[in-house]
């Protein structure tokens, strides 16, 4: 079989609000093959500009379109996808931004093809079983703690065992503000939650304001510290992964390609390595770090904030992986990306994550619920257009 | 002065040819001031994904156009520019190409700036002097063995000491192939000129292939083999390197931010660190990672394959390092590429190249020769016009 069109479909809430929510608008990939069999995949990207990548003029032998790479290649077995990367990596390695957009081309094609031989892509990855996963809700720190207090004891009483804030105002001001702050959470999730602080990369490239706070996040016992430094500030990680104690380091989602994750786990000295399928160039590359950090020793944990296709391709890489028990889940999305699916993933009455044993990535977008957030896009050059929005 | 104005061209020949020749198209940059002076720059980048980068919708507060955080910021000193690109770093954090794009303007306000106070670029980054450098021909090997000879020979005949002979058929068949290819180059250029062999990551994720070409490499005495693998690498650079004797590894081009070419120089084991101001973020990461090589012992070098203005902007970073002696100087040109700037950088009596001691990065658009490369670009999201191509 062939690959036939590669149609990417910019949806967004009517208002995007300045605030860390990736929840807020989505790039969805649709390719069809040559037998009309379709799979399904999300980048998570500045829409604009992955669509750009994906149609943009020739620059030269490796600085052109992804969908060069892609439209007319063979996609008959597992192999297929990896070598489609490859193309992508070599013609496009010039376009910076190709590997957000191969993200959602692979994850679509691993869905494809576990529609076509109906299992599970977990399966296709070689896992003869998908073992549940601890969600811990992802959240943003409230405007102020009071409502991080209430947003955590809501949670809790939903059933999260494990919350994780991160973003918002916290380490934009004093470390006393964020005391308060991270005393909010635990006095909110309970002494006995698991509680995870996502800063954001608030501090990159500033080591002396990611220590001025690590006091606080050891008293309030938080599991992780996430994303003190922007990924690839390896040294600041490093140093302060050796003054955390029993506080983990986490990072990783900034990772667009594999040699940028393993550095993380080689040299940064992180204890969760974070990653997500729609950025670092799919699941293929996703397996591949999971891989790797099972054998570094380090817990390979998803990082997703867009819709339950994301969500659902961003665990396929550890679903085999029994001693990683916990999965980011974020909670609080936008309409647009609850709408996205059909179906949704959420916690069993053990408050566990259980992975869809359905052929493919497990999510069939609702294309109904999509329209009404679909953008009309159009780019032209020289008065070709080389992009319209397809029809959804 | 505030920044008024930031306006990207996506200039290009008429036909772009499937070979490695990055001077087929180029993105220029403008920047004017509220007092009306101009600033010139170049991206290194698929240009239509820059453009898109520059004006696409927010999708999130770490995920907006370059634009929003460049026009309307001041721009009074040389610490503007800086604090310029760590707004974008943390606007556009997520928007992958924002590197590449951030590298024109950051050029382009180095530009703006030095015309303004009537200084070369190289004194506004603290060096007092600027050392002339050797130039090496850079050029793609010939398709054939006996095309790379008679190169060679017209070069040297010419005035070129220095050979750099890259991409092309180099590394994609047989090593006995790449052996002929490297006599041929060394024969042409005589027993004493310097050969520079640039594999162009042809061997991406592939050491064994590169070990097959390295004794080659070594007896034709190239003084560095360059790009074996993809920038990142860095186990593989490493390994490499440990065997190559001689031959220093080179290598660093693919970087776009200054901690990749950090981790470059600290775990790739290289001895040259190739940096395209173009590319990395601009003139001020660029003189970053000057400054970070030669502390540790690793020569730097401009990587530039496009315009003469690209050029100049190369060369500013290691302008003062007197001991940094060689830069890289494309030639055979596309039409478009040289005749892009008003003036040009020739070697000198000496074969040297002089720095242009003139206020700013030292070349100016030559717009009337421009025009007829200029393509109509329009980008249209929800039916509003975010790009049209300005009036050059």
């Amino acid at each position: 079989m062939k690959i036939d069109a590669v149609e990417f479909f910019y949806l967004s809430m009517p208002e995007i609000l300045d605030i860390g929510d990736g929840s807020q608008d989505l790039l969805l990939v649709r390719i069809v093959d040559s037998t009309g069999a379709i799979g399904w995949g999300e980048c998570e990207a500045a829409p604009l500009v992955s669509i750009a990548s994906l149609v943009c003029p020739k620059s030269h032998s490796a600085c052109k379109a992804v969908a060069d790479s892609v439209v007319s290649q063979r996609i008959d077995a597992v192999s297929d996808i990896s070598r489609i990367g490859r193309l992508v990596h070599q013609n496009s390695m010039d376009v910076l931004q190709a590997d957000h957009t191969l993200s959602g081309i692979d994850i679509a094609l691993w869905d494809l093809l576990g529609r076509r031989l109906n299992e599970p892509v977990y399966k296709l990855l070689g896992y003869p079983h998908a073992y549940p996963k601890m969600p811990y809700a992802s959240l943003l720190f409230g405007d102020t703690p009071h409502q991080t207090l209430d947003d955590a004891k809501k949670l809790r009483a939903e059933g999260f065992r494990a919350i994780k804030f991160g973003w918002g105002p916290f380490g934009h001001t004093t470390p006393a503000a964020d005391y308060d702050q991270l005393a909010a959470a635990r006095e909110g999730l309970g002494a006995d939650g698991i509680l995870l602080v996502d800063a954001g990369t608030v501090w990159a490239g500033d080591f002396e304001a990611a220590r001025a706070r690590l006091d606080a996040v050891k008293h309030f016992r938080a599991t992780w510290l996430e994303e003190p430094f922007r990924s690839g500030e390896l040294e600041e990680y490093r140093k302060l992964a050796e003054l955390s104690g029993d506080v983990k380091i986490a990072g990783g989602e900034g990772c667009h390609n594999f040699s940028m994750a393993r550095h993380m786990i080689d040299y940064a000295g992180i204890g969760y390595v974070q990653i997500d399928a729609s950025r670092i160039g799919g699941i293929t590359p996703a397996k591949q770090v999971a891989d790797y950090a099972r054998a570094k020793g380090v817990t390979f944990v998803n990082h997703s904030f867009q819709s339950h296709l994301a969500l659902a391709a961003s665990l396929q890489p550890f679903a085999g992986i029994e001693s990683d028990t916990i999965c980011e889940y974020p909670v609080r999305l936008k309409p647009l990306a609850w709408e996205a699916t059909c179906e949704h993933l959420t916690p069993d009455r053990n408050g566990q994550i259980q992975y869809p044993e359905v052929p493919g990535v497990g999510m069939t977008p609702d294309v109904v619920a999509l329209k009404k957030y679909l953008l009309d896009v159009e780019i032209k050059v020289r008065g070709e257009v080389l992009y319209r929005t397809p029809v959804l």
